[in-house]
This record gives structure tokens, sequence and C-alpha cells, in this order.
């Protein structure tokens, strides 16, 4: 019988990623000893409730952290500073704090301030989900063959970071460890500039002439149907990545504004070379994507 | 036993789209009586003999066009007009005169001056294909389900766009009838926008330094994956598609670019209303698309 990772874990938001979490956890009883739900929605707990997502399944938050050996914030980006400062007064002595935020560099500037030396933040980013939100929506595999990059405060000791990407390996992900601006910025490129894009083409569509948009729709080819299927996912949990990653992301929106730009004036220009080249690129891309074996 | 639509097709470029159109007639013998089978590329013509795409398999496009009832030009939009003004003169009259161009206006403008008023111009477009391209690419359950877009000439006698009509609802597709500038308008938004947009992001990630660029690969997350799989198309039908549709395409881009700057403006002002708003906006069009059962 092997050791639990956590004797007491205590997820806040049992959501698409919290609840799949929590259900991998209870398919592995031998990692965690007791597991403590918590959320301010009372509906949301009702459905951890009804899907047995937690031993403890509680709305009040200061007792559901207080005793945790792990409290792990699975809360959409803006809310993860609120909370966690809250929580930290009251968190016992020798436990670690983590959160699945999508964005970094914001969360660590605002709850730096907060931190106490003898308890570890280790925050932990699985990029994994779908365009589905809510308890009902998790499932135990999400995170299978996905990356989890773990961005650790600097003052975490290794005993806690090796703890949560070994949590993470049982949670099916692959690990890498990184600051914080630079996981900001891969983030930015590979997740909320596509994100961003497709719900302006989205936007575009929307606003053509009445008659149009209905054909639109009954004629999206694969291309623009891809686009929608991005843009289905929660406004929330969106509006508030694209405002704590705002540096990182307006960045890379700019470098794709000049491409797109270019990309005019060469169809502008009848600049055939130019054209191919830029296409030629995309397909550099998806083959050494095939051969990372991520497409 | 039905008459034959054909007596004759022959199907110049067995391409992606042709050898789908070829697989399936030989699926369903009953709808043409003789297949020619024409290419410039003695490569393509062997794959389409070893596939046994056709009953003639030539490289002589003079005689593989002059007998038959309808020719279907199955080629890059940018070799439509070449080749179609070289055929008709000696095309046999009361033929129909097919291609399944993703574009129409500039072929249109190139091919009226050649039309013969003894021969049916009859486009259709079929919006379907994937990343793969050749003979080997194809497969006969391509265009089930997917929309054929017609654009006869306005000279082209009914029963011609009758037959053009019945042969894709025999290919399995829907068909819908509009003008050649309609056509390229609602192509732009729905297709030649975002496949430009997904060549252009992965070209985008493609300039960031080089061990961000191989970060980005890693842990390319769902929606630049997407983005990459649109991207994968073959470069010489996107950059002809570009060019011949660039009016359409270039006011879609522009509408689309001032969009994304309206977003970026939302995001630096921190403008939560507008950022929710045009994430919505997506979710609806998403919601439609359900709703039309295209996603």
């Amino acid at each position: 019988m092997t050791e639990p990772l956590f004797d007491t874990l205590c997820v806040v938001g049992p959501g698409l990623i919290g609840s799949s979490v929590l259900r991998r956890l209870r398919a592995m009883p031998e990692l965690v000893g007791t597991l403590i739900v918590t959320d301010r929605d009372r509906d949301v707990l009702a459905r951890a409730r009804a899907l047995d997502l937690g031993d403890v399944v509680t709305d009040d938050l200061d007792a559901a952290v207080k005793d945790a050996d792990c409290v792990m914030l699975c809360v959409p980006v803006g809310a993860i500073a609120p909370i966690a400062s809250r929580i930290l007064p009251i968190m016992k002595s020798g436990a670690i704090l983590t959160d699945v935020g999508s964005t970094r560099r914001s969360i660590v500037d605002a709850l730096t301030p907060h931190l106490r030396t003898d308890i570890a933040y280790v925050p932990a980013h699985p990029m994994a989900g779908t365009e589905h939100s809510g308890p009902d929506a998790g499932f135990a595999t999400l995170f299978e063959d996905r990356w989890c990059l773990i961005t650790p405060d600097r003052n975490a000791p290794e005993d806690a970071v090796t703890r949560i990407g070994a949590f993470w390996h049982a949670m099916g992900a692959r690990t890498r460890r990184m600051d914080a601006d630079h996981h900001d910025t891969i983030c930015a490129m590979v997740s909320h500039l596509p994100h961003l894009i497709a719900f302006t083409i989205c936007g575009t569509a929307d606003t053509l002439a009445e008659d149009m948009r209905s054909e639109v729709l009954d004629f999206a080819a694969s291309g623009f149907r891809d686009f929608t299927r991005i843009a289905a996912s929660d406004p929330t949990m969106w509006r508030d990545i694209f405002l704590n990653n705002r540096d990182a992301l307006l960045g890379v929106l700019d470098r794709f504004s000049q491409d797109a730009a270019a990309m005019a004036d060469a169809i502008r220009s009848g600049d055939e070379e130019t054209i191919v080249e830029t296409i030629e690129r995309g397909r550099r891309i998806r083959r050494s994507l095939l051969e990372n074996r991520q497409a």
C-alpha cells in the first residue's frame, strides 16, 4: 500500500476541470485520503453530490480549506486571486496551494503580497478542455496525454513541486516546468489567440446581411465549422483569460494582424510567391505537429 | 432500366474531387455510359488506371473531350479558364461544360468571350474536401450531405441545369442555385477567410523565436491544432482560390480585421461587456449551426 499523495485534498469549483480531477480521483482512491468539494453555487454542489464527486461537499469555503493538505482552485482565472487571498490566512501550515488557471502573470502579481512562507504555491495548468462546462461536463480521461504546465512560485519547496507533478502524472498528463511569463506567451500563441480569432470570425459572420447570414449557416464548410466549435466555449472563462493575459495576447495578436495584412497585400497585388510561401509554412507546422503526434 | 444522365462523361483532372466523382460513378454504372479520364500528368494517369477510375484514361485532352456529352473540369481554379477556352471550340454541339471551381466571378469573366450558344456552361461547386489531394485521396462518399452550389451561365438551357443538379444529387449532395457574385461572397466568408486565417496563424507561430516555436508545437492545444488541420491543404489550389476570389475575400478579411481590432481594443481597455458580447455571438452562431445539423 503506497502513501496517499495528500491526506486531504480540497477542490474549489467542480466544473469541467475540477470534476474531471475528482472523477479520476474517485477511480484511484489510493491517491488521496479525504476529498472535499466546495463551490459557492448550490446547484453546482447538488450536482457534485449527485455525481458522488467528494467525501465532503459543502458551500462553507473556510471550513472546506482549513484542514486540507492541498487546496486546488479550479475556478475561472478572474476568481483565483480573490479566493486565494481570502483562504491563505486560514490554510494550515505546510499545505500546498495550487490552481489550474490558464494565465499566470496577473495572478502571480495579485497573489504575491498574500503568500505565506509556510504554504507552497504551485500552480499547474492542464492544457485540456472541451467547449462544455460544469460538473456534468467532466470525465476521468480528460487529461490523458495532455500537457500540464507547472509554474511554481520561486519560494515553493522542491518537495511540493514534486508532489504536484506526481499528482498530474496520476491524472494521465505529461508535465513541463516553466516560469510565469514564458507560460503566458506560449499559451497566448497556441490557445488564446486561436480562441480570440474564432470568436471574432463568428462575430464577423453574424454582422453579414440577414439573408446572407442564413446562407453562411447553411453552407458552413469545414473551415468555418471548426472555428465555431472553438467559439462555443464558456464566455466568463475566456473573458477572464483574455483580460488576465492581456499583454502576451495583444503581442501575438499584433504579430498575427501584421501577417494577415501582409497576406492581404500579397493577394491584392497578385504576389503568388508570398501566398504560396505562407501556405507552405502552415503545412510545415502541420507536419511538425504530426511528427510530435499531437494532431 | 433508367436512361443514363450522360452517354459519355469526361473528367479532366482526377484529383481529390475528380477521383471521388469517378469512384462514385464506378459504383453507379447506370448513371453514365462511357467514362473518360484525362490529365496532363502521366503519374496521375497511371494512378487513375491502377485505381480503375475510367473506361478510357488518356493524356490526349482534345481526343478525351471531343465526343463527350459532358466535360467536367476538376482542376485548380487558375487552370479552369485556360483549359475551357482551349476545349470549347472542339467540344460537340449540345454538350454541357461544367467545372467544380471554388470561385466564380473571375472564371466567368475570363470564359464568357469563349462560350458557344450550343454548349451549356453549368459550373457546380461541391463544398466538400479534405486537406489531402491527388487520385488516391478521393472516396465515393465525399459529397454525401454536402452542399453543391450551382451557378449556371444565364444562357444555359434549363434542361442542362437540371441534368447537372441530378448528377450532384446522385453524388449524394444537396444543391442550391445562385448567381456568381453571391456565390463568391458566401464562400469567401465560410471557407476562404477561415483558410487564409489558418495559413496566417501557422505562419505567425513559425516566426516565433526558435526555442519558443518548438514549445508551440509541443503544447499545441486543441485551438491551434484545429487551425493546422485546415492549414494543411494544397498550396496551388488555395493560391488560385485567393487570387480568383480577391475582391470578395479582401472584403470579408477587412471586416474581420476591423472586428479583431475592436476585440483588441476591448481587451486593452478592459471592456468586459464587449468581450463577452463577442464570445456570446460565437456561441449563437454555433447553436444555429447545430440546429441546422451542420456541426
